[in-house]
């Protein structure tokens, strides 16, 4: 708490937050020993157009109230993070579960995985195909293997793919889904104009190639194509990549979990972070060598945050006392300035980050209700979609925040962020960093 | 060098070893400055039977020779690590490519990944069919993120799975493969065997239910049957999983490889640590922040090895001063007693790591050819087989390395390893150590 409020780094910026009720000052708390917990959700690092902020913003709030409503009935953190990743999946606005983005041969294959940070068991599905809710796979694998080995003694499978990944959910009671009922709308005329876009490129570089041949260096009539990553595009779905979430429970423990369909015109097979251990979400309990419990849950550009293992990373960053610089320092140089992203000039992501222990005057009190909760989000991208909730909270409150302007997306970055003591009053702050 | 040879935990055993050939004393080496580099590949962690010991080796010694080859011509260490594997994956006496464990379905899916120290580049793919060689499409998925963007300003794919990883293989002038002429007669035989046992084990365990129900804990008479995964048992490769090299080439690039069908009897659409990023494989040159080159590739249960990311661990392990010691710590800190493994009794797997500098003596000399390596490999399993060549050797050496007699696979490790000084002369010795 106090690493925040006295960051000489923060600008605080509560007033117009509070006035449009999406960042946390709440005073309103309603002690309750069996309503603990806190819940933290995105909607995708990306670019969320002014004409849709309202149904994301909608999808975080009703995500965090499903996730409250677990919490409240006497749920741990990974039932939590399920129930809120199952609301994320089942909007037609994000990319995961219904809605998600088409690969390219026009097919839905979802990627996602879930961490439980009391066992550190981890369950994971990639490019899976005909199931509605991705995460609900992911968490039965996760079930699976906390039941100990299987027939002959075979060991259960973490991570799953494709087909075999599709034979096993329904083997194991989760139902199918054709892919026609996961698809919309939206991410139907996005597949239909991400193609035109490809052709044209496409034809364009056949064209500065046959030029290229005839008359070096004469490319002036040649119009260039957008970029599919290109953001600030309306109706540019291509970045809006995954959503997750990051729970702690009445008990302190806490899960991460995240769900994408993955980048749009992908090819067939292609697995992005959300599927990937250390890379997709991560959720650690406090324990002998660790003060704190941290849980994460990450966004943008798979193949960036494969290489940048970055959601482990923010995880153990978090061990360090000040959060806010701590986040900072590891966006900026295990992620934007990481050496295993040395050849790229645009760095596309975002993170979800969760922080508690139960030190300081909590410890001295031995009050288990006094669990101190920092939350935080930054993000490289233009845009990045938040909702968070206390399990007394009335209602969940949610935000997008935006790169500053004149803030360059893949080479900045933008850190907001929060407190909470469970069981007593709530409060935060916000906080803007930006880097170039 | 001196860490190794000073180590009071070593026991030097050279002479034994020397006799059959399988360890390094040699002084027969032949400076050459074209001729520059080092490989240690892998046949799997697990358990190799005396009669097929010879197997082994050789596949072990052609893997070398080939990866030699291509340093000899001049080919870096990305070529040669593929040169290698593509030998390893051949061969039907291994788990990989060619002879791969049968999935459930009785079919072949294989993983694999490589790493490329110098730039960072990673490819991977996982649960693939219908491809002789699968670490050629992770090699060719490695050098098209290298290309940069794909049309449009797509993310060229670092990891495909399944159908769609098969399908950009052949697009990409990767032959195609009928599963039945990877299936070998001893893949097929071991399919029937472990069929088999899994059935029985699965009426004992039906009886057992039954048996419960009407005489609580009377058990007397049912036949315990034996897992897949015990070891020590002839023809059983349930646990001879994955191929792996690691090599260092003329200019101190390192690079790292690893290969597997996967477990025996596995789930389909399974993907083990072979496809995983940090978990397979690592390889990364000295920079800034670290002294050392380093490079590794992992081998044992799939599940065991990604969840505590044992590659990128041993790596970062490797920049300690004492090769030897900071290895023994991290096999039995971050894998055998590793808090993400709590649950398990039997921790099994393997690790091949080569490091390189050219600090020392080699620095002020500032000859390019003498740069020191030193290799090693540990293992928790009953057995592990590996082989390694300078390209100045006349001939690879290998080994089968064992868990000394008493010792508990999946509790205890075993440590041998050997130092080289490229472009001189060649040395190394055994270490032994056994931790329960």
């Amino acid at each position: 708490m106090e690493n925040l409020e006295n960051s000489t780094d923060c600008k605080e910026t509560a007033s117009p937050l509070n006035n449009s009720g999406s960042l946390l000052n709440n005073t309103d708390s309603r002690p309750d020993g069996r309503a603990m917990g806190f819940v933290l959700v995105h909607a995708g690092a990306g670019y969320h157009s002014e004409s849709k902020a309202k149904e994301y913003k909608h999808v975080c709030k009703r995500a965090c109230q499903k996730a409250v409503d677990r919490l409240r009935a006497g749920g741990m953190a990974l039932e939590a993070v399920t129930a809120a990743l199952i609301e994320l999946e089942d909007s037609p606005f994000t990319n995961a579960g219904t809605g998600s983005n088409l690969n390219l041969s026009g097919e839905i294959e979802c990627d996602a995985s879930i961490m439980d940070g009391k066992s550190l068991n981890y369950g994971a599905v990639g490019a899976l195909s005909g199931i509605k809710n991705p995460v609900l796979v992911a968490r039965r694998l996760l079930s699976e293997t906390q039941k100990g080995k299987l027939s002959a003694g075979r060991i259960p499978p973490c991570f799953l793919v494709g087909k075999g990944a599709e034979q096993w959910a329904i083997s194991h009671g989760i139902p199918a889904c054709p892919t026609e009922k996961m698809t919309t709308k939206f991410s139907l005329s996005g597949y239909k104009r991400n193609k035109r876009k490809m052709e044209l490129a496409e034809q364009v570089e056949m064209k500065r190639k046959r030029q290229s041949c005839e008359h070096e260096n004469d490319f002036g009539c040649l119009e260039p194509v957008r970029d599919l990553m290109v953001e600030g595009e309306e109706n540019n779905s291509a970045c809006l990549d995954t959503v997750g979430a990051v729970v702690v429970d009445r008990e302190g423990n806490v899960a991460a979990a995240v769900s994408s369909g993955g980048l749009a015109m992908k090819h067939p097979g292609r697995v992005g972070q959300a599927a990937h251990y250390g890379c997709g979400c991560w959720a650690e309990n406090a324990r002998d060598i660790s003060l704190y419990s941290t849980a994460v849950s990450t966004s943008g550009s798979g193949e960036h945050l494969i290489r940048t293992m970055l959601a482990r990373e923010c995880s153990t960053a978090m061990q360090a006392e000040n959060t806010h610089q701590a986040l900072l320092e590891a966006m900026q140089n295990k992620f934007i300035s990481s050496p295993f992203l040395a050849g790229e000039d645009c760095v596309l992501g975002g993170v979800i980050v969760l922080r508690c222990c139960t030190c300081g005057e909590a410890q001295r009190s031995e009050d288990i209700q006094a669990v101190l909760v920092e939350f935080l989000w930054s993000h490289t991208t233009e845009s990045m979609c938040v909702g968070y909730m206390s399990a007394q909270d009335s209602k969940a409150r949610t935000h997008i925040s935006r790169l500053p302007p004149g803030a360059v997306a893949g080479q900045s970055l933008a850190i907001e962020g929060g407190v909470c003591r469970l069981g007593t009053v709530c409060f935060g702050l916000r906080c803007n960093h930006t880097h170039t």
